[in-house]
């Protein structure tokens, strides 16, 4: 997707250890016309799949699913990181480690709000490892939901996310992929 | 906003201590058409008022915020609670105490995304005693900014925030007011 290849040539900031600076129009800042732009391209590439949900992850993923989710017509869900007072005793629950943070995180997920009738889109700002995504997944599968494909604004190609996630057989999407951080650059596929 | 109100009379559950469960649709998953709907509604009430930025704190904040930002074709910055890696050495940093974490939280904002010459909205889901909102106004006049106003989706205005923010002079906005939740009830202003 151009738009967003061009705001990251613009504005990116490769901090390296791979790490992709992009938090004045995705993860802090958000541009919210680019990001209704990037959530309607996912939800075309997803078209015709009868998606029932889109689920995603706090924090950076709310932003890119909520768009998406719009663009379907379809509710949203985030997994919380800390399990709030408002839900359930017994909640699907998940562990994830972040690169960013060095440590495991969790993930929760009310079971009032995925059920064995859904068809999941899983959708994220960033397809680095996939281990946030593969934990989504997961959770996907203690619901009994059935997976219909993965979804991300930027791909991190030289992180494997994609050959992590290979095995669930489903179309994995990402609007803009970076091939590598090295030397301080940014190169994006063609 | 009747839309809103007859969703929280369907699905609202009052838990006690004043804390409402709204999570089937508003922050862990989220009506995508409603909260689009919201944002449309809280960018009219403030229409005109040459808003540069939204501003919200993560995490339930960033639905509605991002669909404010929508509707008023500008950026939205949440602020953060923990200090992301890609964030300077230097931000903006305000403390709020958490009504349902009951401890400190802290606010994260790069100076980069707010400048003197913003004049900010800010937006959260939920204007309870006004703590969040306050610290991030805070954040507001510490980057020079001008804050235009504040809108929430819920106001639960037994809480106080309206009063404990009337200092700042500026329009207040809520879409559904409660004005209690004792005895289990959820009563609505007229």
């Amino acid at each position: 997707m151009q738009l967003i290849r061009e705001r990251i040539r613009s504005e990116g900031r490769n901090l390296g250890q791979g790490i992709l600076k992009v938090d004045t129009f995705i993860n802090h800042q958000v541009d919210a016309g680019l990001m209704m732009a990037a959530g309607e391209e996912l939800a075309r590439r997803f078209q015709g799949r009868g998606i029932t949900k889109v689920l995603t992850a706090e924090i950076s993923g709310i932003a890119p699913a909520l768009a998406t989710a719009l663009a379907l017509n379809v509710p949203v869900v985030y997994a919380r990181k800390v399990k709030p007072v408002t839900m359930p005793e017994e909640t699907f629950r998940e562990t994830a480690p972040s690169h960013t943070k060095g440590r495991l995180v969790e993930l929760f997920v009310s079971p009032e709000m995925v059920s064995a009738a859904d068809r999941i889109l899983v959708v994220d700002d960033f397809l680095a490892s996939g281990q946030t995504i593969a934990a989504l997944i997961r959770i996907v599968a203690q619901a009994g939901a059935t997976l219909v494909g993965v979804g991300a604004v930027i791909e991190k190609s030289f992180e494997g996310g994609r050959q992590a996630l290979a095995g669930y057989d489903v179309p994995i999407e990402a609007l803009v992929t970076i091939r590598s951080m090295d030397g301080g650059q940014i190169e994006f596929e063609d």
